[in-house]
């Protein structure tokens, strides 16, 4: 396990108690990372933080409703379904100026999540940027890794493209991804996030097509010294 | 090499002379499949073919004018650039009916090939099923794949997924991409194709961003018994 090196930033994971939330918590928390749980109930994002505080007992570790969890840190990471993705963006908007937001959100229009239905705006990443404004840097990652995965603290056989307009801020969640144990790379601008975004609905359909697998992608030919 | 059976079905390639149909052509050809390379100069058409015949003697090849050669096959599979994706649809389009047409057709809109820009009809792959109409089954594949990895004749290390709403057809292009030494995918509906496209240009970000090398994609997570 890393330390926590009193330079970390703070990481709020907005939505914290869901699959893929908690899972990216559970992961930064094991790297020695602080992270503040958010939730749409507090007690909710207490209970879950202490959870892994009982797994991690040296973790930075709290839980607490979404603004405040916005509020606490520096890099705020989305993690509700597409469905709560506009009015949990509208109430922690006042927390973001000047900060990274990650968003994770995957456009599914249930029932048919395994179809491609990206929203008339290109992406979900897209509708972020609009409501959190320009004070804000956006950007997307973790569409296509397994939730479960990431609790089962097995090695994640699934790459992450990191897409946004500002290169630095790439680099900051390039780093988050690769200290939860994923290999992550730099995918364009933040429209490139309609790839990542309708790629999850392809390995739906291939989950159920090729027997209930956790199916992922890997980006292949970079070499070995430039990754 | 194969030998070519008298069932295989006849491959037409329209836009056979460029980079990807080329490629594509090389690698059936080598495979023992029958192929008609089309183009809008028959002459320049007749030229690849005869090179290919050189290259591969026992092969069962063609060069053609794009509409004869699409007449000529069983499977027409377009390689044209997104610009020229309608008006060579319009000039094949009376012989496609009952057949399968498959799209390869990647909507870049230069000069910002490494942005995401898809088609406000969603997809190229969509574009091309409403030119074709409903007697035709379209099929999108090979959007991913690097035209120089298909001439060079080196294993190919990069997934096919293959999008279409009928699974036998599919099933038969997948198929044909695994004659080409490629491994392939079943991908889902036709709409999907938006995932292939799009991750197009992030495969281009990626070849500038990490030096000039070809960038493709694995799919991971599915057990060897089901592939």
């Amino acid at each position: 396990m890393a330390t926590n090196s009193p330079s970390s930033p703070v990481i709020s994971v907005v939505g914290g108690t869901g699959a893929l939330g908690g899972g990216l918590a559970r992961r930064w928390a094991m790297a020695g990372l602080p992270v503040v749980i958010g939730s749409r109930d507090p007690a909710k994002a207490a209970a879950a933080a202490a959870e892994l505080r009982a797994a991690f007992p040296a973790a930075d570790l709290r839980g607490m409703g979404n603004l405040d969890a916005a509020r606490a840190g520096a890099v705020v990471v989305l993690t509700v379904p597409f469905a709560h993705q506009r009015p949990t963006l509208e109430e922690i908007r006042p927390a973001l100026a000047g900060k990274i937001l990650v968003d994770t959100t995957v456009p599914l229009v249930p029932p048919k999540v395994a179809r491609v239905q990206l929203p008339k705006e290109g992406s979900a990443a897209a509708i972020a940027q609009q409501i959190a404004g320009d004070a804000v840097s956006v950007v997307a990652a973790f569409h296509n890794v397994s939730a479960d995965s990431l609790h089962a603290d097995e090695p994640l056989d699934c790459d992450v493209l990191v897409v946004g307009n500002k290169v630095e801020s790439r680099e900051v969640v390039v780093g988050l991804a690769r200290a939860a144990g994923l290999r992550a790379w730099h995918a364009g601008s933040l429209e490139n996030a309609a790839a990542a975004e309708a790629l999850t609905s392809v390995l739906i359909f291939m989950n159920k097509r090729y027997g209930g697998v956790h199916t992922g992608l890997r980006i292949t030919g970079i070499p070995d010294d430039n990754r």
